[in-house]
């Protein structure tokens, strides 16, 4: 056999030249590289040798898209696990479970509320829905530039005015692990019969233990999507959808399965099978002891002047009502000091982050980071030479973070349809009808909406993004789409 | 740790006692459990442990939804290697492909034209994208009850006689790996401003030597979807999908990114990456290698009486220009014995097929099915205790699975909208309008669509692939849902 050329598979090449880097991993998946699946025989047994795994659906094993055996007891395991009518695997990630749910509860035409603040795969169920949003905008956190919840009144007041409404989307918990108790928004929407869908991407791992912020079905929401790779250990884009009683449920499993492969993964289902079986029998146990380890070492770090986690304290000094999910650390980086230059500092030092927003770095943490991981994460900030990492803050943070939602020229379907289109530069784009969401990619949330008015507020961000080096999807060599004849 | 209950994780235990069966892979995914990966250095070590490889789109590599890295060098890759104009990684396999190929071709309400023999997914996209679908029924081959082709002048009259359609959407091959030439089809409708879409899940193997039949990209369809994990060494649930020039890349590009997970597997996009590397270097010589070892069992097969080997000889009898894809045997079981008691005889012998219609066992081969492979199948054939399996054949196959589309009473689109449904016994059923798809799986081919009149024709094909003991999706304990005012 020839020896290909080693450039002839970047994808594979890049990922090797990962694996030996060894990183410690405080990031997703929930597995951590592996150690989450070696925790009972079998799954060792199984996930030694996973591609063995990789099969297809022949006889003995199960139909995803009509489960009658293995598949359909493991769901109902599902189900038991988390409360619910009943809940379901997806093998494309929490995306799939947003469309299925989305167009599952409305119809075309529908008005719906909907937090500014959610994931494009929500946006894009909208235009595909053809829905009418009206968006809520978020409280931001001025010391920590962070949003931290819908302003609990002012949400009541958006319910109150719009009767019409069929429904209402939340994010619990956002990606910084900061909740909202939405029990009353749940209880005051189905006062007026709307439907409560919940992206828990971020929340599979909640209500298994009391230092965890309580499950979102327990909470009451109609339709909850949890990814399970996040947090739990299972495989990339496996997630979990757990439906609440009075769904049609025929309904919704056209959906769930319409926007599925028929070719399912085994190895994604049988490690979503793991996990859930990970947290029926673990989940408490692990979980207290993670967020016990994070507690104590969240103490010491926050003894470093340069930075601050934050704890549930900070927030409990807002009155908002409003937690965090103590198994994610949020380091906010004191503004002299650049974010993004720690987070290349600290995967120079074999420290793996979720992500950085420019100002914040959030680690995921999980029972499969043990006390090592936390002690090398601690020496390698406390040794951090911090002051070659400091900038001159010109922005004024407070400002561009703050939420406002531009005009909205086009409902998002009807610029979807639109071919007219041009490409002007960033510099040139200020009062035209963007053609392309615009979205920072982490953290997933769009600044303009397809259709929406390029306004002197929106810019700004952009321009905050491109500065901080964050990936922007829509923005392409500091060029934007906007319709040409607006 | 506590040892867990053995019941307690139904799918990581079924596949683990399925790998413990060591069956010979005649099935998909390509790989043949893995061994598809050993081929080069680089993969070697990579899926020697692949759940190391399972990270999240960390600094250093790249986003699926907007790649600028190495999925965008890889993908460059995989445009070059089957030509056409953009070529693009899936990971929610052939489904997501078709969806987006479909949403970005047509607007609501364009009349289609479709085989009525296409897949699950294309059907569903039929719906959500509310289209008008002209169906085309198949040329059965009497002699082994399997559907062939459209016949050439009959599509070319409905093209002539509906100049307002749109696109055209073709499978090739089918699941029995039989293709026509569709140069002329496409050449037809392309005159007629008629977009051709091509669903090439079984034939991403396609053009790679001059065994094997040429690939749908080369034959100048618009947009093609193909399987990665069906016939080359990738996972289950991955494919590519390739647009030729004069498509609307960004319009496409919006519905690839929609309808696919934003946390997608890098297990799976290694896979991929190797995959096409691997048809690169060694793609032409080991299908060459492959179709000359399955040409040879094939004939040597074809000396046991009981059954027969579907050659490329049987289908030029037939003077209809259509021909096999030779990795693939199409057993045909002669029709005094039962196929599925011939599957489960080879199954328990360790040979494990892809699937059985019930006259016909596929098995699709791969250069990963070594000469020992083909030799165990030729032995256990051998050996086969026929005579256990003589079936009174009751049934005239002939009639039944003759191709006759039943009357639509609503569109697709308007059947999944209506609610008032109920639940009718299947003997019951005459007359009624269907509520849901009638779709024995495998092969995945509805025989009635939401919204179409059960008739006999109908009934006697439900009740056939009942006493096949075949899996019928939207048949559940003997009953089917129809819709109440109709």
């Amino acid at each position: 056999m020839e020896r290909k050329n080693i450039l002839s598979t970047p994808i594979v090449d890049a990922i090797n030249k990962y694996i030996e880097e060894n990183n410690i991993p405080f990031s997703m998946p929930g597995h951590k590289a592996g150690k989450g699946f070696f925790y009972t025989d079998d799954g060792k047994k199984l996930f030694s040798n996973i591609i063995n795994g990789d099969i297809t659906e022949v006889e003995g094993l199960d139909n995803l898209h009509k489960p009658e055996g293995i598949i359909k007891e493991s769901q109902e395991l599902l189900c038991k696990l988390y409360g619910g009518a009943k809940a379901y695997y997806l093998v494309n990630g929490s995306t799939s479970g947003i469309l299925a749910m989305i167009f599952s509860t409305f119809n075309e035409g529908d008005k719906i509320i909907v937090e500014r603040n959610c994931h494009r795969s929500i946006f894009n169920a909208i235009i595909l829905r053809k829905l009418v949003p009206i968006y809520l905008k978020s409280e931001i956190d001025e010391r920590f530039n962070i949003p931290i919840c819908i302003n609990e009144d002012y949400i009541l007041d958006v319910i109150n005015e719009n009767k019409d409404v069929k429904g209402i989307i939340l994010t619990y918990p956002n990606y910084y692990g900061i909740c909202q108790n939405i029990s009353k928004i749940i209880l005051k929407a189905k006062e007026n019969n709307m439907k409560v869908l919940v992206d828990s991407a971020h929340g599979a791992h909640f209500g298994f233990c009391d230092s965890l912020p309580q499950n979102a079905v327990e909470l009451g929401a109609d339709i909850v999507v949890m990814s399970a790779h996040k947090t739990l250990p299972s495989f990339t884009q496996t997630s979990f959808l757990v439906a609440n009683k009075n769904i049609d449920i025929e309904n919704l499993e056209f959906y769930i399965s319409a926007f599925m492969t028929t070719s399912p993964s085994y190895m994604f289902l049988c490690s979503m099978d793991y996990a859930r079986n990970f947290m029926e029998l673990y989940g408490k146990k692990e979980f207290e002891k993670c967020t016990k380890l994070a507690r104590k070492y969240r103490k010491i770090i926050n003894e470093l002047s340069y930075i601050h986690v934050i704890t549930p304290e900070d927030l409990k000094e807002k009155n908002l009502g409003i937690y965090i999910d103590e198994s994610r650390y949020v380091i906010n980086v004191k503004k002299q000091y650049s974010a993004p230059l720690l987070l290349k500092y600290l995967k120079k030092n074999n420290i793996q982050c979720e992500m950085c927003d420019g100002i914040n770095i959030v680690l995921i943490l999980s029972p499969f980071n043990n006390e090592m991981d936390f002690s090398k994460l601690y020496e390698v900030l406390k040794d951090c030479p911090i002051h070659e990492f400091e900038i001159e803050n010109s922005l004024n943070i407070n400002d561009i973070i703050e939420q406002k939602i531009p005009q909205s020229k086009l409902l998002p379907f009807e610029a979807q349809k639109i071919k007219d289109i041009e490409i002007v530069s960033v510099d040139n784009c200020i009062n035209r009808v963007c053609a392309e969401n615009i979205t920072p990619y982490p953290p997933g949330i769009p600044i303009l909406i397809k259709g929406e008015l390029i306004d002197e507020h929106a810019l700004s961000l952009i321009k905050y993004y491109l500065k901080s080096n964050i990936s922007i999807l829509g923005v392409d060599n500091l060029k934007i789409k906007v319709f040409t004849k607006m």
